[in-house]
């Protein structure tokens, strides 16, 4: 197709009237579609309800060094899911902790722990007068808001297709004792489904910060979250890698069955060194009276063990991977050559990144909306919410059904060439 | 029986002898007891199994109002266990959050989210030079290890058998600015079965703190947990009596069925005030994906109400009261008349409250688990784990068996008399 930057205002004229009508034709259809977050939808989750079935009220709930799961005791989670969690991160069970329903929530304590407490006995951050963090951008917004929530300095640090800029990351951190975190969603990354290389995981490991307490968040979240068979993305183990590079302490790793079992019914875990596990630990035993054990022993009797999981994640990825393949279908159809927007094709995770033309993001979300289909808003995949570029835009494929996916994609196309025409006349105009 | 405190050395010496005749025997027994920890026993969670059936792999795990409880959604609660928890609290369902597995998380968050962020606007704990909290004593040592971790000072209020020293609440938190909480469980108090009086929870919504964010952290863990069908307790509720005293916001109420359904597998919920709770629902949309809503509606699903769980509460007192009884009746034979210690017969709760002879509690309590008998340590009940009188010993009798209560509450009775003697042999012989 032509390059709409090739061509003049006319031709861009004509294109707007006729992108116009069918945006018209298209809102008459009244859709309504939520691409906004990353739920799994109701195949996926119906496909897990086996589960209710492992524990009844005739089932022994003991662990199997006879622990009594429906009783107190335990803060650190049962053995059997330890391990469980410990093959999905690939790391010793004895590295992990085995949490609640949301790995979203470890955290959150982690860093609200490090601001009142501090980290292995340095300064609690609340007492420093600068907490700086670097965001990979684009990213989650969850992360964001968490250090956004607690006055934590948010510095963006552009994604590469091999992970984060590594040159910016290993400079920022050598020389500015601020900065006492990064965030990481190391494997089919959100948004961009970006596996970092392992070159980078190594340059991580090799980090020299100038703060003795900085440590890198790694929400290994995707884990397992694979689209296709024959082509997985294999993300190096970080704790070793660190271990090995003498940044023992350096990581605190994050996983969960959110999108694995049930989202808000599934188990999270944490991994790291015995020193950060044994601090986590004591604030465990004061913060709560322990993790709900009956569930952990439910995830741990379904699935068995990571062979198990294994399997199952074969069943979401077949449920998902038409829905990806039918929006990055319409992308290239409709998009492909008019300059106007890029995008990755990723091979696992819950979303698609789209790159529009700067200044362009917010209005074709607000123009997507008008027409009956709701994405995360613009901005959104940047710390504080605010876009320098007003460009990404995020994707959320897995809750409609691939029909549904098919409609809100030619909708969004629509969307991109008709703000993108606009834009165009706009520079043109100048 | 004579008064320990009438007799002369050579009666003590003589008791003496028998006494620790007898202690020996007992100690060949090799017992192996624990009364330390509130823990339900077996045969109380086996009743609550039931509740692994209500949910199948055949469920519709719907709420009411539509909402998939598999998926991401609702950080406050689906609204069918917000009634249930309001009811137990017998506060009006909008006033109410369901939450996770543990009422004590919670109470921990909102100590730490007053630390780092404030309460509805004020300055943040962590900012003020000093943060106290009032501790009706003897209480619960979860709560004062809380305190204890945020650097909260604490000063211990005496309690009296309608609740705490109100006199001195009153003066000291009208005095005091830096005062800005108060620990309280009102029914069945941890340790002494103690119920606020209708005067108490009236003065409590009354008070005029120097504070304007101080608040009543009212622990209401034990709201029916009664012993007897014909003689329980009943406790003004006092969210709508601080809102009668123009002082809305400044209660948090706290309850779990940790000890209804399954401890460590139940759920939780606070009740407060439209402001608290709006404050609350603000951290949680960022510190949580949300709380585990299967398991919300797996409670309401097998207790269906109220009602349904006022039933289900008569089966755990038929378990506990025969253990109870019996440590009293034991107390009662070995040690009235003997002026060497005092209880109280609580109608509810978990615990029985022993006071020994000043100074005698530590050795107690070491001279028990000599013999196989482990006690919640001596001072736990206080603040800093120090009991300024060294006299106070928490009973815990609910997970062993009534015989087994019956073999403990022996040995502790047979402790508490020889420990006193030596003391009392001490004395004489300044």
């Amino acid at each position: 197709m032509k390059s709409l930057k090739q061509m003049g205002k006319d031709e861009l004229l004509r294109l707007k009237a006729e992108l116009e009508a069918k945006f018209e034709d298209a809102k008459e259809k009244g859709l309504k579609l939520d691409m906004s977050r990353g739920k799994p939808s109701i195949p996926q989750l119906d496909m897990a309800m086996g589960m209710m079935d492992v524990i009844n009220s005739q089932s022994n709930l003991y662990t199997e060094d006879g622990m009594d799961c429906r009783n107190y005791g335990i803060s650190d989670g049962i053995f059997e899911a330890k391990k469980l969690m410990a093959d999905i991160m690939e790391v010793s069970p004895d590295h992990v902790v085995v949490c609640g329903n949301s790995s979203l929530s470890i955290m959150y304590e982690t860093i609200s722990r490090s601001m009142t407490h501090g980290v292995l006995g340095h300064t609690p951050w609340a007492k420093l007068d600068k907490v700086k963090f670097l965001c990979p951008v684009p990213g989650y917004d969850r992360h964001f808001a968490i250090t956004e929530l607690f006055g934590i300095e948010m510095l963006p640090i552009p994604m590469t297709e091999n992970g984060p800029d590594m040159e910016m990351v290993e400079q920022l951190v050598a020389s500015d004792e601020s900065i006492k975190g990064i965030w990481c969603i190391p494997k089919y990354s959100n948004p961009q489904g970006i596996s970092y290389s392992d070159e980078t995981v190594r340059r991580f490991a090799k980090l020299k910060p100038a703060a003795k307490d900085f440590r890198i968040f790694w929400d290994n979240a995707y884990a397992i979250h694979h689209l296709y068979d024959n082509d997985q993305a294999s993300l190096l183990e970080i704790l070793s890698e660190c271990e090995k590079a003498g940044n023992p302490d350096m990581v605190y790793e994050f996983s969960s069955t959110s999108k694995v079992s049930f989202a808000g019914g599934g188990i999270s875990a944490v991994a790291s060194s015995f020193a950060n596990l044994s601090e986590m630990k004591k604030f465990l035993s004061i913060q709560t009276i322990g993790y709900d054990k009956i569930n952990q022993l439910r995830h741990v009797r379904y699935f068995k063990n990571i062979d198990g999981i294994k399997e199952h994640m074969k069943k979401h990825a077949a449920i998902l991977r038409p829905k990806f393949e039918v929006v990055l279908q319409v992308l290239q159809d409709e998009l492909s050559g008019l300059e106007i927007g890029s995008w990755l094709e990723p091979k696992g995770g819950y979303f698609i990144s789209f790159e529009a033309l700067e200044g362009c993001a917010k209005a074709i979300v607000a123009k997507c909306k008008e027409a009956g289909v709701v994405m995360t808003d613009a901005g959104a995949t940047y710390p504080y919410g605010k876009d320098p570029y007003d460009s990404n835009i995020r994707i959320a494929p897995s809750f409609p059904t691939p029909d549904e996916m098919h409609q809100a994609a030619l909708i969004f196309t629509l969307c991109v060439k008709l703000i993108s025409v606009n834009k165009l006349l706009e520079q043109q105009s100048y």
